[in-house]
């Protein structure tokens, strides 16, 4: 199927469905709910009757999006014809089997280049740093106009998915489809707030104690940071409040490359590696039987945390002293 | 003079002007010299002689903007018929007077409302996110083809004046001509690296040791931190690390003022004040003979650290009774 005529039997479909579910992944984040909660918004004003699907409750950062409140974690019953499914690589993301879906059409819209194209119309576009963008042509393409509501929900997902345009996925197009969001009004210093301005002071807690284990090595190219279990415990924080926190060792001046060893249980360490311009963390990881990118990837081992951090530092220097060979 | 002719004025005069000197303000940033060197690389291909000028020496973090090595500390001798200032507010700015520029024609080109038009030409875009925004629009209309080192520069003046599209003066036209820079094929990974990921360590000891007297007040609404002059010594950081640290005191969650307390000196301290929706440090500032704006204020207090903080807190507190008592 060729590109054009599937985004025209997409559009097809949803005129004529009465009535469309819409369905987001676990753990949601700013992209899934905006890019569900855009598109259903835009059936809407269609005069389509739309559901909300999510396994799990919608995060509070994320309650401002307008029509989070009607977000759903039970199956629409009876399942309308038409069902939608925004940012999800495949149905276990949304807890669902094909079982579940009876005989309904299934319409997958996502920009993840592993996407299982579960659905009868994958619109699948990995160029796109948000599946956001693609909503955003759907919502075009349908004739819909825009307003606020819509817009807020797709610039979320946009910016929240690009990492505020700084990830490599942002292009021109990206920037282009946000200045058009803009136009409608857009209240981005709500927005932004809501976003960028809600840490948890746990989050803030277990950065300041990572801080304080900060070190470096290999003249400055390494830096490491350690949590331990009573770290956690001490700031109250869970495991998904150390997220991102590795890029504050990543990010000083001089560094290649940056761990963060975390206790998840006795003799138990999670190691986040990352990388900024050559150093292949992939390959680290893979020492430790893990694995992920050339610029972020991460392990699991069953050691002590003082042994975990003896091993990583000397595989990192290693590695540090042949690239730098080459 | 209206918009239009001014524009086609300053066109002309650049398109006769055999060669051309282009000024910058002091403590440059990515906005000044990008802006500087943008509009300067753009009239050479235009086939004039420039010269870049800057009372100092370009940061290290901005080395990699193209022609930023061409940056001249001393007035070019003779002075060229033509003068071009980018992103200055006035002449104090650049650490000039009138009488230093002799009877060359001076065209001031800036985004700051406060712009003292100082210029024989004066076209200042108060609606533009950053200098760079008018500039291109400039060099458009000069009719040079945009290419990679002009970009670059323009694109770091764009993002680092924006706060990466997150202040309030991000506009529907930043992310347009931004999308514009972006397809003369831009390595946005290496801009990115070089302007937010390289840190210096002294600045994230600093906020290691700001993180580690973190206090919240008023029921979670006030959040302080204080640093001493002991702080900065070990840390090795000079008072420029410390700027925007108070920010990770504000975006904690339910967090609307943010305190930083430095001690510059014995019985001498400078009170940085932040807040998020409503409350207005500029008042709390003025009570400390200070001020500001409503969400950013600043302040010095001839007393020790201790009593600094307990004068705030508690100027604080009230102010949040009172407002939410509104």
């Amino acid at each position: 199927m060729t590109e054009h005529s599937l985004t025209k039997e997409i559009i097809e479909v949803l005129r004529k469905a009465p009535s469309v579910a819409l369905f987001s992944h676990v753990s949601p984040d700013g992209d899934c709910l905006g890019s569900m909660l855009a598109l259903g918004l835009a059936l809407e004003t269609m005069g389509k009757k739309v559901a909300f699907f999510n396994p799990d409750r919608v995060p509070e950062a994320l309650t401002f999006l307008p029509g989070s409140d009607r977000i759903q974690q039970l199956l629409p019953n009876p399942l309308p014809e038409v069902l939608v499914f925004t940012d999800c690589t495949d149905l276990k993301r949304v807890t669902l089997t094909p079982g579940n879906l009876g005989d309904s059409i299934v319409v997958n819209i996502d920009h993840h280049i592993s996407n299982q194209r579960f659905g009868k119309f994958n619109w699948v576009d990995d160029k796109a740093s948000a599946c956001a963008e693609v909503c955003l042509t759907l919502i075009k393409q349908l004739g819909v106009l825009m307003d606020k509501d819509i817009a807020t929900n797709l610039y979320t997902g946009i910016v929240t998915d690009s990492g505020c345009f700084q990830y490599s996925n942002t292009t021109a197009n990206t920037h282009r489809l946000t200045a058009e969001l803009i136009e409608t009004g857009l209240d981005l210093t709500m927005i932004h707030h809501h976003l960028f301005d809600q840490k948890p002071l746990a989050q803030v807690k277990l950065l300041q104690a990572a801080l304080n284990t900060l070190e470096l090595y290999a003249d400055g190219q390494l830096a490491v940071m350690t949590l331990t279990l009573e770290d956690f415990r001490q700031s109250g924080a869970v495991q998904e409040h150390s997220e991102g926190l590795v890029n504050h060792a990543r990010s000083i001046q001089g560094v290649e490359a940056a761990v963060l060893l975390k206790e998840v249980g006795p003799q138990e360490i999670k190691g986040g590696f990352r990388s900024n311009l050559w150093f292949d963390v992939n390959k680290v990881a893979a020492q430790f039987g893990g694995g992920g990118h050339k610029r972020a990837a991460g392990c699991t081992m069953k050691v002590s945390l003082t042994e975990a951090k003896k091993q990583v530092i000397r595989a990192i220097e290693e590695g540090l002293i042949v690239g730098r060979a080459h």
